[in-house]
Formats: C-alpha cells, sequence, structure tokens
C-alpha cells in the first residue's frame, strides 16, 4: 500500500509500505476513507515529537471500512464504517475504566506516534473494539473525521474541564483549529459570550462565523485591557487557552474572574509562570488534559442531531496521494486561508 | 476596652480602646469568650500584609457571647454563645450566594485587616448573622475557636477542592497548623494513605499522631523520590501545598499523578513555575481559594459527633492580657513545641 | 390601591385594599408594572391550596419599581426596575445558605399564599435584598415577568434535576406553561432529541415552535409505545414530568432508560405507585422540587444574550385593572390559544 | 468437579458437574477458593428468580486462583490470586463505558443466574480481563469474599447513591448483611450520625457494634416518630432501604428531610406508593441501582489501609463440600446468630 512516511526533521514521502496485518485478536485493519493532518503533524515534521522516528507511517485521525478484525473483535465485522479516534484504549486498565483513555496502560496517543497512523491506504488499528466508533447509516462521514481528533481535544479539554454554563462568559486564547473546536463546542451550554482572542484577524474573522459574540486582536491591541473593559472590569468566567506559549497561558491567568476556571488545551513547550501570589485567594481552578475521546458517542450524537455542524471547519480537499501538496497547504494556513484538509482515498 | 494593636511592622501593643458599638442595624458586638493567634497574625506584626495600618486591632479568630446586636439581626440575640468566622458575608451579594464569601462584596477577610479584629475584649462582627455560629449547648466551646480559620481553611482549600476520596493517597507538603488541618480534616473521606512532607522531625511527629501514615523529611531526603517510592512510582492522587512557598508548589508538581488534584492553600508571596512542558498531557487539576468558611456548619457537626477532635491542636493557654507572651510562644513555635495556643478572658 | 383579592373557592375581586407599607426593615415595596397570572392561581382560585385565606391578594410573579425600602435593604434604591421572584429568600438560614430558597425558614413560597401579593398595584417584598433581582437597563420587562417563576421552575425541577445533556433524548410529559419553560430551558444544553408529550395538538405545535423534535399525543396514541419506538427501544435519558397527576409520572416511569433521571415538576394532589420491582435495578433517578429561584441571576444572562427569548411564551395583554377578564382568557387556555398573559398597570 | 445445582424450587444438591472450559477467548477458568452464600441466593432456591432454570451452579462471589486464561485474556494468567466480581463486564459496550456494568450488554448479573456460578470447584469467568480483580500478596483473601457483592452493593446503592457526607444524619433501615454494608461504608464519609432501623434487637446489636450510633426497633416502636424525635424533627439527610418491602419504602419517604436522599438497595418484588403529594415540594432524590462492582479497586484500598474491615461480617466456616449444611444455617441467620458464611475449598 501507499503511505505517507517520516523520514527525519522535514523529510517525508508517499511511499510503497507493506500492507498492515492483524498482529493480535483485538486488532483491525481499517481501509482508510478519509484522513486529515493535524497541528500536531506539523510539528512532529519538525522534528518536535521524539516518540515519533524514521519510518514512521504519520496521522492518527480518520473515518473508514473495516478491512479485517482479529478473532477477539466484537463489536465490529469487515465493512462496518468507523470513526478511528485518535486515543487507542485497552478498556480494561485502571485508567481505562475511570474514562482516563488518554492515559491506558496499551493504548493512549500511539497512533502515528510510536505505531503506524493513518495518512496511509490501510492502518491497523489496536484494541478495535474500544478505539473505533461505528458510522451511523447515511451520515456525513467527511464531516466525521472531526471527532476523531480536533472536536473531542476542544469539548474535552476545553469545554467540559472549564465547565461552561449557561450564561457564563468564556474567552478562548487562540483562534486555530482546536480553538474554534472549543468555540463549536462551548456553544451546547449556552454561555451569554464567548469572547475570542487571536493575533490574526482571518482567524478572528472565522470565529465570529462559528459563534465567537467578541473578537480580541492580541497584536494590536492589549488582550487584557481589552477582556476586563468588555467584561466590566470582573475578567471570564472560563479562559480557554488554546495555542501552548506562556504569553497566552499569561493572558488566561490576567482575565479569569473569581471562581473562574482554566482550561489548558495547548501542547507547551516550555514551562510557564504561574502567578501564585495574586491567584492564591481567587478560587481558581486549572485543568490541563490530554483528550480522552470519551465524548465520541455524546460527540456523534450532537453531530447526528445538527446541533454540531464539524463540516463548517473544513476548507479544503485532496486526493490521498497528493498528500504532499496538502501539507503545504495546511502548513501554510494563514496564507492559504485553510481550517482543515480532507484527504479522500 | 482593652486590645492589641498593631502599630507598624514589629510593634503591638495590649492597649486601651474604645467598645465598639453597633454602627449598622445588621452588627452585633461580641465579647471574647476565647481568641488565638493566627500564622497570618505573625505575617502581619512584619508588615506584610498591608491592607493592616497602624492602629489596627488585630485577630480574626475567636469565640464569644453576644453582647448587643442590631435592629436586623435575626438569627442571634444577647447572651447567645457564637463562633467568630474569620470571613464576613452579606449573604446578599452574587459571590455569597454562590458560597464564595471569602469574596463578598462587603466583607470577605477584613476582620484583623481591614476593620477592628478578635484579640481584644469586644469585637464588632458586621452582617453577624451569616458570619457568626451558634455554639450548641454543653460544647467544648475552646475547641470551636479552631472552627473560626484553621479547620475551615485546611478543609475547603485542601481537601474539598483536592477532592479527597476513600482510597485516595494523599500528600500534604508542610506540616505546620494548616497543613494538620488539612491531616485531620482529610480523615472525613478514608484516603488510604496520608504522606506528611516537612522539614522539622517534631513536626512530622504531631502529624503521625494525627494520622499520617507516611512521614518524608524533606531536610534529610529527597523528598519527591521518596513519594514516588512510597508510591510504587505513581504518585499521589490528592498534593496538598500548606506552605506558601516556590519550592513547595514544585514537589506538588512532581509528585501527583496522571488525573490527580493539587490544592493549593498556602499564602504565596510570589510567583511558581507551572511545568506545563509536562503537565499539559497529565489531566492534573490545580485549584486555589481563599477560605469561604461555608463549611463550618458541617465542621461543627462533626465535632459535636466526635469525627473530629480540634482540640489536639491545642498546646499552650494564656489569659487574654497576657497575649504579647503568647505572640512570643506562638512565634517560636518550634522552639515552644507550640501548635495553636488559646487566650481566655 | 387597588388589587386582586381572593374571597373563598371562585370568589375574587379588584377591590380597594390598603397601600402596603414597611414592616421591617430588610422589606421593600414595589410598584408593580407588569405581573401575570400563574396555573397555581386557577388552583387557589378554586379553593385547593388551603394556606390561602379569604382577604388575600393573589399573584407571585412580577416586575416592578422599587417604591420604597426599608433601613437594611442595601442591593437596591428607590426608583430600581426588579424582578420579583415567586420565592422569598432570608440568605440567612440554613436552607438559604444552601440555596435551597424555597424551604427558606422565613420565606419560601409565601406571596399571594401567606402574605399579601402581585396581582395589585402596589406589593410588600419581606427579605428584598434576597428576594428581588436588578432589572439591566433596556431590557425588556415584560419578557422579565416570566423569570419570577415559570422559568426558573422549567429550569430548576426540570432540566437542571433531570441533569439535561448534549447528546440526550429527553422526554417531557405536558405541554403546558411550565413544560414550555422545561422545554426552551433544556435547550441550553443541546440534547439532541425533546419528545413532547400531550393530549392537546395545539399544544404540541406550540411546542413544536419552541423546539422539540417530536411530538407524541397521549390521547389518540399509546404515549409509551411511541416514545419507545421513537428510541429504537432505549427509552429517554431524561424524564419531565409537568402535569402533576399519576398517569404522567406513570409514563415517565415506562419510559425511561437505564441510567435515567426522572424529574418531577408537577403539583400533585394524590400519591403515585413507583414501580420498584421494575426500576430497583435500573439505575435510575427521581427528583421533586418546589423552585428555589436560584438560578434567576443565570437566567437573566442567558435573556440578555438572546439565549433565551422569554417572551414567546406571552400570547395575551391586559390592563391590571382587567384582571378579572385576564383569569377568564387565562382559565380557559385551550380555547383562547392562550400561553401566558401580560397585566400592565 | 463438584457444584451445587439448582433443580427447582426448594431443589438443590451438591454433585457432579463438567469442570468448565475456555468457550472465548475472553474466558478464564477459576479455581474456587472460598465462595459465600447470598440472601439472592435464598430468593433462587425458593424459586423466585425466574431466569434461573434447573441444572444451573448457584453462586456469583468468590475468591479464586486463575486455572486457565484464553488467548485474549492480558490482565492474568495461570496461578493468579483474583476476586470474582458478582457482575460481569465486557468494557466495551455503551454501559460498560459509563461505569453501568450492571447493564453491560454481555454481561451483568448473570454468573449463578444465567450461567453457572461460584458453588462450585471451578467456574467459567466471561470477559475475565473487566471482571476479576487481582488480590495483592499477602491479602486475607477470606476478607475479600466480601468484595464480589455485598460490600459493593452497600457502598454503590446505598452510600454513593445516597451522597452520604461529613456531618450527616443516616438512617439505615434493614439491619441484614446488605445494610451492615451499606453501614460499615457510609463511615468512609464521616456522618455524624448513622441511625439503623429493623425489627430484630439482635441485628440492631451487630449495626451498633459495626458503628451505628442509634438503634430504632421498628418492631416494638414508631420507627418514623423515633427517628424524627432523634432529629429533632429535621429527619435524616439520606434513608437507604436495605429491605426491598413497601413498609420499609414507607418510612425512608416519612423521615427525608427537604433537600435529603432515599437511596434504595432492596430487591423489591411489588411496586410502592410514593407520596409525590407530599413530597412534590421536599427537594428530594430517590435512587435505585444495581450493583456495577466499579468501586471494587476503591474497596480493595480501603480493606487493604485498614479502614474497611469486611471480616467483620463473618461468622461461620465450611468446607465447600458441606454447602447444603452452610445453606441451613445462613437461611435461619437469626437464630443461628449468623452474618455472612465462608465455604473453603
Amino acid at each position: 500500500m501507499k503511505a505517507l512516511v517520516y523520514h527525519g526533521p522535514g523529510q517525508k514521502t508517499w511511499e510503497e509500505k507493506p500492507t498492515p496485518t492483524i498482529l493480535k485478536p483485538t486488532d483491525a485493519i481499517i481501509k482508510i476513507l478519509k484522513t486529515t493532518i493535524c497541528g500536531t503533524d506539523l510539528h512532529i515534521m519538525k522534528g518536535d515529537v521524539p516518540t515519533v522516528t524514521d519510518g514512521r507511517i504519520i496521522g492518527h485521525e480518520g473515518v473508514g471500512i473495516i478491512h479485517e478484525v482479529g478473532g477477539s473483535v466484537n463489536n465490529f465485522k469487515k465493512g462496518d464504517h468507523v470513526i478511528i479516534s485518535c486515543i487507542t484504549s485497552c478498556g480494561k486498565c485502571e485508567y481505562c475504566k475511570k474514562g482516563m483513555y488518554s492515559h491506558c496502560a496499551d493504548g493512549g496517543w500511539i497512533l502515528g506516534n510510536m505505531i503506524d497512523g493513518t495518512q496511509a491506504e490501510y492502518v491497523r488499528i489496536p484494541h478495535a473494539d474500544n478505539s473505533l466508533y461505528p458510522i451511523p447509516a447515511g451520515a456525513d462521514e467527511e464531516a466525521l473525521v472531526m471527532l476523531s481528533d480536533i472536536l473531542p481535544t476542544g469539548f474535552e479539554c476545553g469545554v467540559l474541564n472549564g465547565q461552561v454554563s449557561p450564561g457564563d462568559t468564556v474567552a478562548i486564547v487562540g483562534a486555530g483549529p482546536v480553538g474554534w473546536a472549543a468555540l463549536l463546542t462551548a456553544q451546547f451550554y449556552s454561555p451569554a459570550e464567548i469572547i475570542m482572542i487571536d493575533q490574526d484577524d482571518n482567524r478572528l474573522a472565522v470565529a465570529k462565523k462559528f459563534g465567537a459574540t467578541q473578537l480580541v486582536n492580541s497584536a494590536t491591541g492589549n488582550a487584557v485591557e481589552l477582556v476586563m473593559g468588555l467584561t466590566s472590569g470582573k475578567g471570564v468566567d472560563v479562559a480557554i487557552e488554546a495555542v501552548g506559549v506562556p504569553a497566552t497561558f499569561e493572558i488566561c491567568q490576567d482575565i479569569i474572574a473569581p471562581g473562574g476556571h482554566i482550561a489548558n488545551i495547548g501542547v507547551h513547550g516550555k514551562s510557564v509562570t504561574l502567578h501564585l501570589e495574586k491567584l492564591w485567594s481567587s478560587n481558581v481552578t486549572i485543568t490541563t488534559r490530554l483528550v480522552d475521546t470519551v465524548t465520541t458517542p455524546l460527540l456523534l450524537k450532537t453531530v447526528q442531531s445538527k446541533k454540531l455542524e464539524p463540516k463548517q471547519l473544513i476548507t479544503h480537499h485532496f486526493k490521498l496521494d497528493q498528500i504532499v501538496e496538502a501539507y503545504e497547504t495546511f502548513g501554510n494556513a494563514a496564507k492559504e486561508k485553510a481550517l482543515k484538509v480532507i484527504l479522500s482515498s
């Protein structure tokens, strides 16, 4: 089969690789129908993710058809259409039983990382019963690619951890894919205001279209002052960090109201300063989380009932064998006005 | 009347002051029966608390008898015995209605801070109906002085925010009064292990007596390594910070298990480093809180039913007019082997 | 002043009564701007509510202007526009501190019941600071009359107690005002389906307009079979009882899925049969509640931000002195196609 | 092998049966070390449980040694000592993923019911990875038999569903094994009072020994009046029903305080009367549950740390082949002063 293979920083090729086979009775082999590229994949390609080594097939998102199942797989059979979760879950370990699939003793984020991934014609999915989700007949499969990673990430790490509630004032720092995912899913809970903060007016304009009620450009203005102005000096009930650098986490600390929640989604490469000299008495809660994808069934219901329309996130389409070109487009998202790209087999 | 008055850093005197009178119909005047000295009072005396100005009567803890009530006070009448909460709550503002009395629009921690306090023969308590608690007949009033501040602080900021649960492994960093308060009240929830971390073996020995199951001296050993050893490398479910310096907050971050809770109690004078480069994917929760004293009624029930024995915290007794001497003793707690001191009128 | 006075079953008159005056320093006198009639008022008029005695001014909903405040009222001053809560809360008792205002030791539902109510030119509101809510400048005051009772009732007793969540399937039994209130506020949480069950097609049509996704007429069909059909035999996650008779509570028990929530709103006049022989192993939760109106500030935010449009519930307008006529209209709601009526001074 | 076999109402024999073998790769075969008899087994023997048919091996509790595992079992290997859960969980279905193992699509309570059980020398356990729990080295295995069913049942259905909290007043109706299990595990949360209600003074005396603070004999006195007297007319915060008949559920309704929780554990054979005409406005919560055994790991930690001492529940010991005699003893528990019996291989 053909697959996108990582060969060290900056080196990737669409090349021939052996079609994967069942290694354990809990495995399934999936024929990829549609996949996408994640911001994390760009990091991998730069060499920022040391667990990814030369020869690895990249990608941890997608929908496909079951091609073959191992002897212990009960929930799926050949021909079923499925969503592939970016998180592999054994369903049997201490963490899986608690719903913390991200820390699964025999899974977690391994796809396109420690094992070969989904930017390929076929992929092997371990613990298939717990790591795949059935696609209802008639569903828009392209939209469901957004349920592999980005929507559960924005929802679980940002919205659920942030405890967004009706009437709340929410700020989301970072109008990129994961910030938009938080923005779309925050609206499940009817907050009064969603303030989007970013340095790029185009991205803020997208946020407006997706439901943000206030836009703050932190390049052209002082984000903290602007947010405090928008909230009559009270600050926000929920601040969602969707960038992953010290400056944006700093903004979250400066705008959070007493009793508020700071929900971190960003993948941070370095430490940040936590202003406990100010926050110790503020009754605030700060959370971190690697997406568990426990909410995939819930999100699927919201898509089926039109409460969530993931398709809005998709701007570009390619054939699977055009993936190198797709990386170019997604890698220049600002210039290309790209949100998410879809690759179809 | 006589009262302990702050006259700038290092300057305090037991001196004559006017007996307080009702200023608003919601006030009550309390004759102090018993009071105590808080670690915060020591900070005030050093000049560390800028809101406390020359001439202020110090103290925010105590039990007493209602001497006079304003016209709108319904819950109390002259002669009633009451616990004075360190937090004044109006019961009417947005924060009070949410149970966040610490951020009361017309209260919060004002006693012995922005208004005159309890280290005196009489004290005026604003919003008396919501800031005082009735003492049941026959209760041990000395023990109940511990319900003014220290026990709700350890319980709310440490134990409740940390979500201590049956079977948990809990670490408490800091074996001082507030750490002991967390230790005593953590046992309400039957954790499997409570690891106490401090640099002083005497304080650790007290912790042992109060129910700690493991002791770690962080002066003579590497606290992080020792805790990881005690937990088979897993770390702890709950880490309670009860000191307020960067080094102890650092320990909490290093020992917390995935999915765990770091509950800060410490009053921090400077910022700390938050290792989001490690914690971003750990599904951890970090909380801060100024005690709200919403749990005072609950704690009173646990004292009445002997689930909590606050008296253990009391080591020294003085008459109220010996308060300067009492400060000496409490200020040299390590040498004097003092936990909490009681001053009686 | 003029007021609507109850003189025993079936006897009411719009008559002269003394204008109320401040009795306690926590009271406020409100000049009524707009009020409405509740289904409970119809019950009162039939003589079904024994606590209401001859001579009582009826009504527990409305908006108005502060005419006079007692000496301890801090949150309001003469001229302020306010929402009157149907529940009086002292803010000082054990129940108020827990947010259970409905069981306030010196309040609860007393307005238009144990004390004179709002269907009058003026009304005295005890514990004004905790029982009134400020109306933001520019708000649509007519819409806010719906926040006195009906919307918090549907929201707290039905939606919050039922724990409606994104993706859920919800059934509401009873398409009357309180069922519609539950229907409108359930949508705060983005359930996938809301099935409305009633015996009247006109009321069901209103429900459709208000967001119900499925309608079930229990007069012309078997409601249980229809709901089970709509849910592939699974039943519903949340069943909200908004009628108050055994037959409708029976439906809720028959359609609830394992793990589901039955939230009772209905005012029941007699006991019901609980099928523990079937439900003991179903992991269900059944809740009851008299509205506490703790969510009034939250609801006000959702109205201000257009997440909730209470005005949809209003179909008829009268002058306050046409109230007897308004009762006629509301009392024949089906025939008159009346939802809620507004009476303006 | 030998096993206890049900042959219709009143007919049971200890007889030769084929030793079970692996049927699916997720199965394990366990050699029973210790088992016990449940009250449910007595009901089965009377013919009250229609799913149990002639030829069935009874029993759903026990500890044992892994004798053989199927090819997909990862958590266990031959020779491991395990607790057998009364609930079989596949770990893959919608309910298992929510922690509602009792409603597992391919499990639930099937052991000694729909498939052969543990009152035998060997037993086949489906979905072994999710239905067995490892026994730590050195643990008291006899005590751990109580973790198969009775302790998680009392804890999950009674204590967790009842939301027992520090300072609460709890009533438990029914001083039998499951009531005692609720009593022992309620103490994890430090309630102020636990009132035990039963008709048998011997059983109440056992409850006293196990930590009940008040005893109410409902045969010799009016239970409702006595409880209201003990609670100054307030009623209880939590009422746990551990019998399963209308009269005891009636007591729970009569003693529950506003805002309280009624947690049903009892297996009810007929419907009960729910007094919504009184309770509709009481803000109460009523729960039902078939034990999920999700708390087995938690309970194991509390046993290992001596917060829970299950051995107290064991009064009689037999060899496994004396099981018919053991049934005699347990079936006459009152006369024999039997709590739980242990059968050892």
